[in-house]
């Protein structure tokens, strides 16, 4: 390997956005539009990929679970890139230091003295928040959001077949959500929670502060793409398995819960789960509910 | 007012992200660009405004803890702008739905039937993790990050006078940081924290899970803009008041807490506080690190 770090490339890890390809940043976009190389993995969307029509396109698709050789053969990669290319792009759904399993990339091309710089992403959270038009935190109710994980991220829990489980089967409890972890904040929002969905829910009931059973839940899938979807509920509803048959597993899904989330309060008088499409703005939110 | 909606103009409620003019969203950028009029508040940098030099520009800067007839008035000037306006925008600085108090200006919106959407930004925790290179979440460490602030929001708070204390005041236990309520995750972001900073660490600390006097603390200021500055040390020299007179209270503070932000253990084998100024790669944070 060189050693001569002025002539590797650089490695740019950036943030693609929750989906929708005009919600990368202005950088992401600047840096895509010049790279000689992208690498791009399973959750970002191909459209966003008409960004680097130049460039030399990569799927190094990956999702939580799989084998570890996955992780560390990206980081050959890119390393591998950097002698070659001068503008090396690793895109990846979301932002990259949420959820993104940036660091062992980082680890990677730190140790073989290539430079690098993260450009942040619009996290799904946040587009999901703005769909629903509903602040995260709100004055004199919640000060705090967290974002949760229940992914493992051990290499060798069978992920794919837990997805394909039935609904029904997380009563069983899983060991890997462990009601002492569960973190606490006044607005809780899950990513990749969908198959213990209803467990959750249940531990968060039982554990009582703050969240209760009457407490607002938004499950959004695909957020900020056409494909978006809404459950809108109750933790109580989701406690009780309502939105298990709901759930497409094909697409990315985010839980969220908190008193904050209420959609002025008339929009939840009836305990019936709500279902949306393609929430584009207020008037359509206003106008179009379609009811379960 | 006019009830007929299609005459009425549409408000887009945008979040201009963390400073850099850049780290925009493109969608953000557009609006701008083609905005009638453009609302925007303190924390957005001027230079952002140069991405849409057509718009009238209307400064509606206000702090937390001001007096509500602010938020009345913004309300009312979005509400009557929409009456005269097809494209109005309203530029929050970071995300409009996190710590932005959007939802006020939604209501009114709404009340007043007119037209919204809201496009989500840069938050600048996720800012800052890019600038530290470091994940707010890590495999085995961290599953989970929160985002918190201690503004109490309740308009008779006397949020300029405390802002202006010195720093040996917070000796005094302030009612509004009740320990109960300090939310837990792997990872802490606080904004808006500045002058509890020392409270805040010696209360995780009493609290003992999962944070203790060793875990790491960074502590950025100014985050993705020229005049960023990093302080970081542990969770025990914060608790000791080390950083009380680092900060410079023209800047926003974000003050980040949490074993996944160890830095590659070496950065933390001295206890001595670290400061760095103008991150920008990784290059210059191997190498041109100063001590304090």
């Amino acid at each position: 390997m060189k050693n001569n770090s002025s002539s590797l490339g650089k490695v740019y890890l950036v943030g693609a956005g929750p989906g929708a390809v005009d919600l990368i940043t202005v950088r992401g976009a600047k840096l895509l539009a010049k790279a000689d190389i992208v690498f791009h993995d399973a959750l970002v969307d191909s459209e966003i990929l008409s960004l680097c029509p130049q460039a030399e396109h990569v799927a190094v698709g990956k999702r939580c679970g799989k084998l570890s050789c996955a992780q560390h053969f990206i980081n050959k990669r890119l390393v591998d890139a950097a002698q070659k290319h001068q503008v090396i792009v690793r895109l990846k759904g979301g932002d990259p230091m949420l959820f993104g399993r940036a660091d062992e990339e980082i680890t990677a091309l730190k140790q073989a003295g290539i430079e690098l710089e993260v450009v942040p992403g619009i996290t799904a959270a946040l587009a999901g928040a703005a769909s629903l038009q509903q602040s995260l935190t709100l004055r004199g109710v919640s000060r705090s959001v967290a974002f949760i994980t229940l992914a493992q991220g051990t290499e060798n829990t069978n992920q794919s077949k837990a997805d394909e489980s039935q609904p029904g089967n997380n009563q069983t409890i899983n060991p890997i959500i462990n009601p002492i972890t569960n973190p606490n904040a006044d607005t809780l929002v899950y990513y990749m929670g969908r198959k213990d969905a209803a467990q959750i829910a249940r531990q968060l009931i039982q554990q009582n502060q703050p969240h209760q059973a009457t407490t607002p839940v938004h499950i959004l899938e695909a957020v900020s793409t056409p494909k978006e979807r809404l459950w809108s509920s109750t933790l109580q509803e989701l406690a009780d398995g309502k939105a298990d048959d709901w759930f497409d597993s094909s697409s990315p899904a985010l839980i969220m819960i908190g008193a904050a989330l209420s959609h002025s309060s008339e929009n939840l008088k009836s305990s019936n789960p709500e279902i949306h499409n393609s929430l584009q703005d207020c008037q359509i939110l206003a106008n179009s509910r379609r009811h379960a």
